[in-house]
């Protein structure tokens, strides 16, 4: 039932956001009552907490799945995060526009529960470029903390353009994007 | 008095949120009354809807300025343009996060006037890389339309991260950015 009342929240929340959206319209949804609200969460405030928990929780252990993939280099594991990024947007859209726009609707107790994991996920995106320039795999130059939100904001910004329904698949954009990224725009005549 | 009411509104639509900011907190913190507010605006929503367009107007004119340089090339052209977004994050933080998270409150009607100039500032750095590619300063294998969103992913979700009083300034985040877009960020060996 947690998950079911999660589940209809996100739709809701993404449909007509969360300040406009009461316990009461999502129990309504369920056809249950208030009680079995309060059964699981505490408040709407607690159930977004959860959501944005699950969210960013699902997104570090894939991230996690392909950093510790032996077989791949700094590169292809960069790709690879590039291109599960666009893929959720895809996949996991409604989840994704609560996540990026309803952030503000948190409280502080919860914020300091859910930035660590956000900013976690970015510093694996670093600690990744570190590993890449010191094998010899990325350049030397560029700090890898401006380059890691340089690369979450290429993908991440996809959210508020990329329609999975169009005439360019995901997997077509994070090859642009990572092709753009490792080799660069310039022309080299 | 419009563009007071519009600057205070800003301050409490990007401290408060848009939904949660009634006209009379406005008037309140201005000492005047409603009536002045219905003089200037048909509503709430017709304010957030001056408001967005104020700010993509302001942004499309600095960007027309930019891109009409006849003594830049086109790789000056977008780093004036990466440059000019971030410095923006700096000098206009509450309109620019107005800007961003209150778009969904506005209506069809207001969409319609809205969304077009935002396009444009996006089409016109798809025409820049376009005129680029045909004088040689960018690679032909790479769609330009899809460049283009990249460009602005990583410049606006500064936004998300960026801290004017941080230890990088607005130029140094520019500058990496811009490297990592023209020359990649592969180790050449």
């Amino acid at each position: 039932m947690k998950e079911t009342i999660m589940d209809k929240s996100i739709e809701l929340f993404a449909e007509k956001g969360f300040k406009e959206t009461s316990i009461q319209d999502i129990m309504d949804e369920l056809h249950v009552t208030k009680g079995t609200f309060y059964y699981y969460f505490k408040s709407k405030e607690e159930l977004l907490k959860d959501i944005h928990l699950q969210y960013i929780e699902r997104l570090l252990e894939n991230q996690k799945k392909i950093i510790s993939d032996p077989s791949k280099t700094c590169q292809e594991k960069l790709f690879a995060i590039i291109y599960k990024l666009i893929q959720d947007i895809e996949k996991e859209g409604q989840r994704a526009k609560v996540f990026i726009r309803e952030i503000n609707h948190l409280s502080d107790q919860y914020l300091d529960i859910v930035l660590p994991k956000r900013d976690q996920f970015r510093e694996n995106v670093q600690l990744l470029i570190e590993e890449g320039i010191k094998n010899g795999e990325f350049r030397t130059d560029l700090p890898p903390d401006i380059v890691s939100f340089g690369i979450l904001g290429i993908a991440n910004w996809s959210y508020f353009w990329f329609k999975p329904t169009g005439k360019v698949s995901d997997k077509r954009v994070a090859e642009i994007f990572y092709e753009m990224l490792i080799h660069g725009i310039q022309q080299n005549n």
